[in-house]
């Protein structure tokens, strides 16, 4: 990334504001969560919610206690007064998810300064029975990272040390409230890179990424964060600390344990320390924009892009057409890179590579092979920074474009690449003139991002979209949730991706390692299954 | 690998003829071993094992079950007279591991052609405390693929279909014993490769690979086994099914309970079918033998390489000038390539890229301006595939030449690169002139062989190796077992890697997965938190 920087982060604020804005409409659904009774504090024994999705009905666990002013002192005693927070804008904040669609009522936010902190809390709070949600950057879109009732919030923010960085090995060990951002920058002056870039990397956290299996916009290159994180510290609900910190590439001395909290959403334990591989920054990047005339084309270009560019391959992004006209229609400033026609398909290829004149020459000979065989229609190549940029920004300016035009119903799924977009066309033919299906995606790692825009939220059309749309991927064994995980919003959905066996036995880890079921409770495991004691 | 195919396979005959001729002369580890009670079949309640390490004391489960004709009769009517083996040949086989270190006296070896048949295997011994020991192609270093005592033996041979392909994602499912060999010709001819290659490989099955966690030669390319398995089934010790055989890139619904069975050597449950993640074979392989005057250049050389070569480094091996010695006077036609002076570390890369022209000349110019800064003090690159294959077969032709030398004790460990080699120089200073100490390995992984060779096996001399050598891998925060795994004999060191903690947990897990410990018990897991219920 020497040669420039592309910008790949999400405009939050803009989104932010367009929120606010939207919950001060006549649109339904934001008048239903302001309609709501938000929060009950252990007072109000249940909670209905409906975003847009199917009603979620949580009840709260009735062996939870309810936070005195006694846990308050004890609190103050282990991690002073600063770092107990009570002030209720600073709880408002930490209370509701960055999309204003979840809202706790969280009376207590602790700020915990290392690891034996954490334990200290853990243990009191296990012993207590007052329930947590870890919290990183508060980022996420699937409710995971905020209070469903009056959970007591951790936030790990204050633990954002970089502890050592081996510049032979590529491996750093920092703690996990360290924003990935930072992270970069440190990483860049060292001439490496972090193995994930998200559109939140401003805000998230190290910790929650890893705890979430955060995906993003490198994993067709470097894999997933099981193959790039080596290690991990984590404390467990009773306060015992996991020193699983490994700086090893290889280590086969029994259950690689660590994968457990990687994914698992800060539900079997709160993860402190991260160690990380990460790769060497190459100096050069390209980035192609692409049209197909049709889907097969798009998956063709896709294997002939893996084989042909193979190693220097960094990024293969698709948008349909319907998405692009939304970024055209809705987005200043932007314009199609290849107007001459109509096209169906759009395809984003990137490749990273350690020699500015191959790579670009490589790249050039694939893209002349590909629209002499016909796969691509038409094509440029980014000639500058700001070209490279303006690609970027209509890939990504989906979603502000989604949210721009109106009520959008989301789905973030995984399917295998050869089925993808058969799921698009089948809603497009099942809901008509109703709404506007639109496609897009990380076509790279099978990963679609279906958005159903609509004039209204309307339960007719929501009725016509769920639970087809998980049916039809469970039915083609994908995934209901490729990269945002389950949280609140799916923990109920689970079997539509997970075998009843599967979900019993993360029940049976949940009860071993979190038996009073204080750490993030009311997520990702199905409510019919969460037990306490 | 289009150009030419090099043969990483080590010469398992030419070994296995060795060991043979060893069993039958005065070496002292293999006489201990032919004159120990092998084998109890639950008569003889204790067994003691020395094979040149410290004296590992088992203790048969007093609460397993003995064989008797009952359960044989069961075993047939579920799997068939054929696959139901007593015969005595097969059993001697099926006892002993590859070399001759290890020997069970099991009296059953059962061959199931299905998921559904491992599952009632299973249920049934489950039911029965029967203990089974899972095994593949029992081509494992550390005796976890044999039985200890009487153990009935499970062998995944039969199941050894492909079940499907996906070129568009490369994503191959097969049953686990498929192969690993088969499955590499199967993926060439689509144009593919595995992500893992080992001297194993025409014995070894991809379920057994899965289930240690195998290391080998691409792993610097394309990283562990728990970024490359996206799915797999395991049929746990009760006979359920775990179907978590997912073909997807992304999956974030829940946790990924796969990675328990990846690595945990068969000890919480069978691995029956895998989906495994196959990148495009890429056309052009370059290969080069470099020397180095001091490990620093080695290590700046591995930097270097990462940056430069980046995206097409596919190997970083290296050896002392102590292992070349060997080589040279102990394998027939090997010879040095760089004779000229006497250098102390030689080093051998490969590259696998895309494009045969601007791969070699970016190693060329890579070369170049590693002599010109005097990091390499000599080189050549192969120019035909012989050349590539004798420079290879060097890399892997130390073992061999270690074991025509004599007796040598064996060490597979994981250390930060930086420190790596200071553990065979302190080695070298403790042992003096009584062992000849040698130091090659997986130097791109961190991975190192530390053999030492001496003139016979001898207590003093491996009191100044153990327990110093897991201590110091210990102190330095590195593993103990890099890619073989802990077996039964590595099972009672564990704490030298992980924290007492983690062990703990992992008992507890096992004792989830496995109350009665039926699967692969004496492995993985230290004897004493082997509770039996």
């Amino acid at each position: 990334m020497d040669k420039y920087k592309v910008t790949h982060r999400l405009l939050k604020q803009s989104i932010k504001s367009l929120v606010n804005r939207q919950l001060t409409s006549n649109n339904p659904i934001y008048r239903s969560i302001s309609a709501l009774p938000l929060g009950s504090g252990g007072r109000n024994p249940q909670l209905y919610r409906s975003f847009g999705s199917l009603a979620t009905k949580v009840e709260r666990n009735p062996s939870f206690s309810s936070l005195n002013s006694d846990d308050v002192s004890y609190f103050k005693g282990v991690l002073g007064e600063n770092n107990v927070v009570q002030d209720e804008d600073r709880l408002e904040t930490a209370n509701i998810d960055w999309m204003h669609k979840y809202k706790g009522s969280s009376k207590l936010l602790l700020l915990p300064r290392n690891t034996e902190e954490v334990s200290k809390i853990l243990e009191y709070c296990n012993s207590r029975r007052l329930a947590v949600v870890p919290q990183g950057g508060n980022t996420g879109l699937v409710g995971g990272s905020v209070p469903v009732f009056d959970e007591v919030i951790i936030n790990a923010g204050s633990m954002n040390k970089i502890i050592a960085f081996d510049k032979v090995s590529g491996i750093l060990v920092c703690e996990a409230g360290c924003i990935l951002e930072n992270l970069i920058s440190y990483l860049d002056n060292q001439g490496f890179i972090m193995p994930l870039d998200l559109g939140a990397k401003g805000s998230c956290q190290i910790g929650g990424n890893v705890s979430t299996n955060a995906g993003g916009l490198r994993l067709v290159r470097y894999g997933s964060l099981h193959g790039n994180v080596l290690g991990l510290e984590a404390v467990l609900a009773n306060g015992d600390v996991l020193d699983m910190l490994g700086t090893l590439r290889k280590d086969n001395t029994g259950y690689d344990l660590k994968h457990l909290f990687i994914g698992s959403e800060g539900s079997l334990g709160i993860v402190t320390k991260v160690s990380i591989l990460t790769p060497p920054k190459l100096s050069s990047v390209n980035i192609a924009f692409l049209a197909c005339e049709d889907y097969l084309s798009c998956q063709k270009l896709l294997s002939e892009a893996k084989r042909k560019l193979g190693e220097i391959l960094s990024a293969f992004e698709f948008l349909d057409s319907h998405a692009m006209d939304l970024v055209l229609n809705h987005l200043e400033g932007v314009r199609n890179p290849l107007p001459s026609a109509v096209h169906n398909f759009y395809v984003l290829i990137e490749t990273t590579g350690s020699d500015e004149s191959y790579d670009k020459e490589k790249l050039e000979a694939f893209l002349l092979h590909s629209m002499e065989s016909g796969l691509i229609s038409d094509g440029v190549l980014a000639q500058d920074i700001n070209q490279a940029s303006s690609f970027w920004r209509i890939r990504e300016g989906v979603p502000e474009a989604l949210m721009r035009a109106g009520p959008v119903y989301k789905y973030d799924l995984s399917i295998p690449v050869e089925k993808m977009y058969s799921l698009v066309e089948e809603m497009r033919l099942r809901l008509g003139q109703s709404a506007n299906v639109v496609g897009y995606g990380h076509l790279g790692d099978g990963n679609l991002h279906l958005n159903v825009s609509a004039p209204r939220y309307d339960d007719k059309i929501l009725a016509q979209i769920e639970p087809y749309v998980y049916e039809w991927t469970s039915k083609h064994r994908g995934s209901i949730s490729a990269e945002h995980g389950l949280g609140l919003m799916k923990a109920n959905e689970i079997f539509y991706s997970k075998s009843h066996e599967t979900v019993q036995l993360m029940a049976s880890i949940k009860k071993l390692l979190d038996p009073h079921g204080i750490l993030n409770p009311y997520k990702v495991l199905p409510h019919s299954l969460c037990s306490y004691s």
